[in-house]
């Protein structure tokens, strides 16, 4: 890594619970100085703007989340273990992601929706892709006769994503992560009484 | 109606779809001015600071979402048709909810949860009276011998609402109603399969 590509992941990763829990409107260039210690000149030196900072630190951020659903000995497993998995790992990973500011996919979503067309371009491809990683694990669950035939992926993977985010919204503002964990147990419960064969 | 209550109500009315679509950080008081036509004084003579619009305005917000779900003819209806009205009156709403900005609870949920002490308590004071409202509907079912005593009203009012929010970023972010209908019908079958008695 060259000297002014450690800089920008430096200020990435200092950024990223700021950009997270603040918000691209509420998070200011003085916030950028402060918890980076750099002047504005180092931070414009190697960012044409707050943009510019907004969508690699939102790139950083959902990285460090999906990661968390992301594990070695997947491609040995079965669909249903999969998308179980999935919901578990979220399950245990709760605190963390509340304490950096929580799902970096939803904040970036409900903030740019009506007034940040570039964030909201970076957010529709992260959750597309989100949802075609659930479509990928329940088609290959359909071929491979785990998962019933008539069950449509495009709706459960929608489903999916609704309660995990709906479910994140409630625990995060509420203060109690019961309501993640009773969103993502009905994923699971989900996966195997309607997807599953018996 | 005092001048002085006319003049609150006006600038509530004015900027509550500014402060849903941009958010608390991100509307500034040129904005405030701007939809009003009133100068920062005459703002400034009707509320305290930008907090105290924000809260009043979200008090408004929330108040025209809550609007749809509640129809005169409601005590007459079993609980089971009760949950089914108040999912399909808002899926028929989406557009117009989507047009001004979505879910004012979704919004300043988001906004306020990591930032934003005073407007994060009256989040979650509406969002525990919305949620207090699915559990009596489920309490009157139960007692009337339509919903199943085995119920837990707290956890099906949270993955109601949950579907319902996450349903609603999705369709807001991808530009798309059918992640919330699709979230809301899945509500439905919930109240169908899981709910009540057949």
């Amino acid at each position: 890594m060259s000297k002014a590509e450690k800089t920008r992941e430096f200020i990435i990763e200092k950024t990223a619970p700021v950009f997270n829990k603040k918000g691209f409107a509420g998070t200011s260039l003085s916030d950028i100085t402060r918890v980076t210690g750099l002047t504005k000149g180092a931070i414009y030196g190697n960012f044409k703007n707050k943009d510019d900072i907004a969508l690699a630190v939102f790139d950083y951020n959902v990285q460090q989340v999906f990661m968390i659903a992301s594990s070695p000995g997947d491609n040995g497993k079965s669909a249903v273990d999969r998308l179980v998995a999935i919901a578990n790992q979220y399950k245990d990973q709760f605190a963390g992601i509340a304490r950096n500011g929580g799902c970096p996919i939803l904040n970036a979503a409900v903030e740019a929706d009506d007034e940040l067309p570039v964030l909201k371009e970076a957010v529709k491809k992260r959750i597309a892709s989100w949802k075609d990683g659930f479509v990928q694990i329940i088609l290959q669950g359909i071929r491979g006769g785990e998962i019933k035939k008539h069950v449509d992926p495009d709706r459960y993977a929608g489903i999916f994503i609704a309660l995990f985010e709906g479910g994140m919204m409630l625990s995060k503002t509420m203060g109690d992560p019961v309501y993640f964990h009773q969103s993502l147990d009905k994923m699971i419960e989900i996966v195997y009484t309607e997807l599953k064969i018996i």
